[in-house]
């Protein structure tokens, strides 16, 4: 038999408490969507009143498969329910479900709300007779339960017990400073539970302060509560909510809960998990941690070489979980530690098929090491590698030789009496037996300088003859430098991402003591990958 | 009674197989002396023998407070201990303790390993006998150990009662794919005791596959583990292994961990936390995680305008440590009290001293603000940031004006025909009404080319008239870009650390879409806050 298990999203209210973030009313239904698409079954859409995008992004949502939650607060002292305006703009957003927040800890009823014990319990009741008089859902938020709950476990208990019998269909225990640890939150909510709130009624609601925010959220669910509040990514203040991203592939993949639990989420939504986790952060313009558990870009990368040989015997046996569920990769990536096998298995994922022995992998092997000793990083460049073990294997055409360059960069004062910089770039290049030669400057549509590196891109693309067209459909996505030690001295390691229209993107490398000339190396890396590959499609 | 509990660090090994991490052997002397003064029991410092970086690093480390191990793995089968060269590598690096891996998961001594399963179990045996009859603490590292004590228990506990009999100091339980979840980690640990192996013989390694790798390691404590294996910022293959940096103040500072455990990390070592963590990240050129745990920059931040009131009357009730304790600090950004209390402390730490609401802190602060907005980082830029609060409070001398400059960048063969690149720069100057034009180039002793921003620094520095001597004392030590979001559109941030004869470290930013201008930016920063600083002097 298996139990149904609730989750309840709050990237949208409490997810907006991250610092930095700030959404638009257009990001807001943007990532109402996504929660939709991947089948979260409550999505808490701000709190009406509170702020304008809030109420803009309710009026503006439209129907939801999930349940649509307003949060708000339990109606203030001195006024009844139906008469408080803030717990009125909640109501009059007309969602289906209604979160209210209110106290559970005495110290805070006494210090921040300043008012009797016995009235808080009142407000608390209140409010929640009145959501469920007019017809919603009504879901109470115990803040700072389990601080309350070791203070004065009595009291705590009564704030839900009021909650409970004016007919809250949720309660949901919150561990708002992040501190109380997964041993401690199952061995309370067992409590709650022998107290009389059934557990199908509880829900858990942690912070990752000390990083376990996920194991505390299971601990609540082993111990009973059916209902999860989290956020997509781990949004939220200080170090963030319980991050649904990582929950859900455990819930809906490994024991005990695979079988014992069903959750909204269907095989499909799952496998749209990787695509949710990147477009959020896409959104926000943030970069996407690499190592983030099931969806991050390292999450099923292999680098041991020891591992490497097994890793293709059987993949299962380093992966806890398929990645193709949550549609995300296996990557093999090369390093100074990678063996042969390794070094096969990374070919075949490019298409190039080399026999096992064949004396060319080991000199490949040698080169990968040589350079990596000089600073360049082929485990993140893996197109520079391809180009070079194609060298090696004679798969890699000659397009094209550089014969020189030269570039400048210029600061001085305009007529405005105004600094700017300008950069310009020549390039001679030879095809075939035909000498090319480019110049080009950096400036942009906005009359900005790019810079030294973007004027020689434009003229190296400017005129690579029959190459032309595969040129002008890449363009630079990311661009990072880093200083490393090459041998005895210090030398710059530039790593270059480039993107075409049919969606790849790849990285190459160029080290050097000159920045310049390590970009032009990897900018070389990267249109050579280009045509190569242009080459050998279909 | 306390019980002592152990601190394994892996960084230098397992952490090093993060996906684009590669350390140079002078990365792992410093990280090294991190751990020591953070008060970790061992570090583990790589494989010797397995790659060169690793070998020269036992060579060059000192004398460590912490026990130094190294990592390599159980015999072969078909030779003795005494006869395999691999662990004799491992052997020779000479250090106190030596963790060897080896399998217990049937499934792998079949097929990876491919030898008899007596066999394995012999190979166990005869390692560990083997280190401990050359005088070494051994430690056990049972790879693969979760899953194959779940596909054949007897087997995977015949293995470790291998080690233990043959004298291993700690048997290590490794969770190598990660999929272990906290409950059952606890379940098999308590298991394994119950065996006959003793809880303090056994130590715990995780990774974050299912973002629990803190709560299994705290599971096997609980169980009765007594060694727990992990990396700084949580560093390592895939989602990377358990974080100490998160582990080491719950363990600490939090029950029922604080009162039943001691720990080898002092208060001093706790308070070090943050900076260790950031300096870390800066040594790998990462963004530090604002939302990490404990050292986050975001850990302590409390935005939420219902939350402010309350904080402001007691801050402990919204925070579940003293960010102090750990050596991080609340942010409070609604607040410009704070904000301003938090400027004046740091200009006084620069020895500048301001009146307590003096108008120019606002103006300080507006400026500082509107500069991070596009791209700027005083966090880490403090000499940056210093010179912008003396220019408000008008402190900063006008030594020198920068007219304009040129450098250009030419690469093209020689007379040998080999490719050789150079770089020149010429730098307009006025001082005073003089005017000032010098010319460099960049190569350097061995001929090589350090590039533009080399070229630019020594025309620079070539003519200086009176402040000659003190540019000539100065000397660039980093250098790190990153392409960051500067409003609308990517731009370049350049990061300069420089030092003087003195011995004094400073950090200076420039921020431009032109590299060369930013690096340029950063360098003029560098020398005013240089001139500035020598002209202070008594």
């Amino acid at each position: 038999m298996t139990e149904r298990l609730y989750l309840y999203d709050t990237t949208l209210r409490d997810g907006q408490q991250t610092q930095g973030v700030q959404f638009s009313v257009d990001e807001k239904l943007a990532i109402a969507k996504m929660l939709d698409t991947l089948g979260v079954d409550y999505i808490e859409g701000g709190w009406p009143g509170a702020n304008p995008t809030d109420s803009a992004f309710f009026e503006a949502v439209g129907p939801t498969r999930a349940t649509l939650a307003a949060f708000g607060m339990t109606k203030r002292a001195g006024r009844s329910a139906g008469n408080d305006d803030v717990l009125a703009a909640v109501l009059n957003a007309g969602t289906p479900s209604v979160c209210l927040v209110g106290k559970t800890h005495d110290y805070h009823v006494d210090t921040a709300l300043g008012i009797g014990r016995d009235e808080n319990v009142e407000n608390i009741r209140a409010s929640v007779a009145h959501c469920v008089a007019q017809g919603r859902e009504a879901i109470f938020d115990a803040e700072h339960f389990f601080d309350g709950y070791n203070a004065n476990p009595a009291y705590a208990l009564e704030c839900l017990h009021a909650a409970h019998e004016a007919g809250a269909r949720w309660i949901v225990l919150c561990d708002t400073n992040g501190g109380t640890l997964p041993g401690r939150i199952g061995k309370v909510v067992s409590e709650v539970i022998a107290a009389g709130i059934p557990g199908d009624r509880l829900g858990i609601h942690c912070h990752d302060d000390t990083g376990m925010a996920v194991a505390g959220s299971l601990a609540a669910v082993e111990a009973g509560a059916r209902q999860i509040q989290g956020t997509l990514n781990g949004l939220g203040e200080r170090c963030g909510n319980a991050n649904l991203i990582s929950l859900i592939p455990t819930l809906a993949l490994k024991e005990p809960y695979a079988s014992r639990f069903e959750i909204g989420v269907s095989a499909e939504g799952l496998h749209s998990l990787t695509r949710i986790s990147r477009r959020l952060d896409e959104i926000l313009n943030r970069v996407p941690r690499n190592n983030a558990p099931y969806v991050g870009a390292s999450a099923f990368a292999h680098k041991a070489g020891l591992h490497a040989s097994a890793i293709a015997k059987d993949p299962a046996t380093y992966e806890h979980v398929d990645p193709a569920t949550v549609g995300n990769e296996r990557i093999i990536p090369m390093s100074n530690q990678a063996g042969q096998s390794n070094l096969r298995a990374r070919l075949q994922d490019m298409g190039i098929e080399v026999e096992k022995g064949d004396p060319r992998l080991l000199e490949i092997l040698r080169e990968v090491k040589e350079k990596e000793d000089i600073g360049y990083a082929y485990d993140t460049a893996q197109a520079s590698f391809e180009l070079v073990a194609r060298r090696h294997l004679g798969r890699l055409p000659a397009f094209f030789e550089v014969k020189r360059y030269r570039v400048s960069v210029e600061r001085r004062k305009n007529k405005y009496n105004r600094m700017v910089s300008l950069s310009e770039a020549v390039v001679v290049v030879k095809i075939g037996d035909q000498k090319h030669m480019s110049v080009s400057e950096s400036m942009d549509e906005t009359g900005s300088d790019r810079g030294p590196v973007n004027a020689l891109s434009k003229a190296l693309a400017k005129d690579l003859g029959p190459y032309q067209a595969a040129i002008d459909d890449m363009h630079l996505v990311d661009f990072k430098v880093r200083i490393t030690q090459g041998g005895t001295e210090a030398v710059t390691r530039v790593i270059i991402d480039s993107m075409d229209s049919a969606g790849r993107r790849w990285s190459t490398v160029g080290v050097s003591p000159n920045i310049v000339d390590a970009s032009f190396e990897a900018l070389l890396d990267a249109v050579n990958w280009k045509l190569v590959r242009d080459a050998e499609a279909p």
